[in-house]
């Protein structure tokens, strides 16, 4: 298998094949934001990785990945975050399956606020509380945590982050009533 | 291509071709409750085809079907409304692109509630009230609207579902708070 | 009743009864963002009433009130409505009581995102397309229907809404998935 | 204050006045769904306190009580679980204000599922997976947790649930997906 520093996705499958297969179908992903919290669960920070983009851009990432074949959606959700921020994270998966949004991946710019060159996907999003031990891995150059304050002041990271991925987590922030 | 009563997906591809893919990739599907409404929106029936199974069996059914590749979710729910419940049905389909629930499939019973033969889908579902004339279409012997009464009673239709799908109807009945 | 031009209550109380009650209880309301929508369910318009506020500053304001003792959620938001849009509207009221967030408001300010010097009111916000003809009501100077790029863009009329508000019609877009 | 074995609102009135506000205004509350789960987020067990109703019946309940004035939402669930479960409970309470469901009760029957005869009730309801131990506290005789099979089978806890309270339970458990 040809594994690149941009395959975020734990494949079982050659390059090839999944090649053919996006220009036949959407893809399934999952979307995790990661976050620490207060006692009361209130989010205080989202954690974001550093890493380069398909096309070798160094840009600010989420936890995100396909889900595979007889993969449950929480299993793809606690692969991936044991993928991208280590096997001492300890991530508490979320009770419903239900996501606090959907993001279309179209590889046509414009179709939807979310944009991947490579595909079609349709990733289901979830905020996952993450407590124990964080470490970037393997494809990643950093893991920061950032405060809310940083994340919606100037020169946000958020701004670094590629195909429209910073939406999802200002919908996050939404989400958990931060903003 | 062969077309079947029980292929409900709208296909552009062979028989042979999607058969391939659903051995290597979970489906994304869109599973829709067709309901009518009160004017406070209040959920009055649901409606639920009559239609053959994949094995042959007479089942009842929802609104169904596989997300195709460059299609938004939001068209998918539509020309799967429009599909199974005919021209003149008029869908309010939903603002918001979250699933009330989401509902995975597995070829092996048992993983999850939910069972499909053929395949590994993933379906986000939503519950889409239906104004205008609605009829059963080609792969349909009939369409009926039932009131929650019959539904949650003895000899429910909902017990002729197969799948696991009563499930479905079930939480879409609980999400809109009338059991 | 001493009844004035910020009172969007539909009162049945006396003024003083009233203020006594909000010294002792979280008040419950229904906050309403009121939609245009595509055929297709996405958002494209977002209706703002400009009225005076409580401390008689011009603001804009989405639809909002109590709910009345006895009387169900689905009434309350149909009642605000009515009040706000006028007879002619006629709103899609949510097949689902779950709120896509709720809103804390405090007399302190910072306590949460949300404000209201007279009261600590909890409000279940709801999206609510609204087909028919609307038009402001007594207590309104105007209703306008602003495009998603008018409130995302420079000078936007989130900018004269009070209270945190302007984050309510934020959390709605998010929810949509329109920002 | 005339604190009784049913006065689940760790009060800060006198029993008259809150008499009083109760004709007056409905009380916003949350209910909490207490639930086991497994590292991968899933449900496996629901916690039910045994107590006596406020007509002396003895029934299964779920934690629930008042939001107190100037209180935010995640206090008051952190305040009734600490009550109800006692103080080494460990709740993760959700990231998000959003309750999977909200109930709506009513001092006369009929007019929504559930039913209070005190009062007029809007409730917040929210799935919080609990960690630590836990233990009935002064106003229950028991605090049990109920496997899944348990609670979908045949003289389920459920039934033993009033007001309408054991919806609130299969609501959450189709909420979380495991009906």
């Amino acid at each position: 298998m040809n594994r690149t520093a941009v395959d975020s996705e734990g494949a079982w499958f050659e390059r090839e094949r999944i090649d053919e297969l996006r220009r036949r179908l959407p893809i399934t992903y999952v979307d995790v934001v990661p976050v620490r919290t207060d006692l009361d669960g209130s989010v205080t920070e989202v954690g974001l990785l550093l890493r380069a983009s398909g096309d070798g851009e160094i840009v600010r990432a989420i936890v995100s990945g396909r889900v595979l074949i007889h993969e449950t959606i929480r299993e793809a959700i606690g692969r991936h975050i044991e993928k991208d921020l280590g096997p001492m994270a300890m991530p508490r998966i979320p009770v419903s399956p239900v996501p606090f949004t959907v993001a279309e991946y179209f590889p046509t710019p414009g179709v939807s606020p979310f944009h991947d060159a490579r595909q079609h996907a349709i990733s289901l999003a979830y905020v996952v509380p993450i407590d124990g031990e964080t470490a970037p891995q393997e494809d990643a150059l950093e893991l920061s945590w950032f405060g809310i304050d940083e994340l919606l002041g100037d020169s946000s990271p958020l701004e670094e982050m590629n195909g429209g991925r910073d939406l999802l987590v200002r919908r996050a922030l939404a989400h958990v009533g931060v903003v």
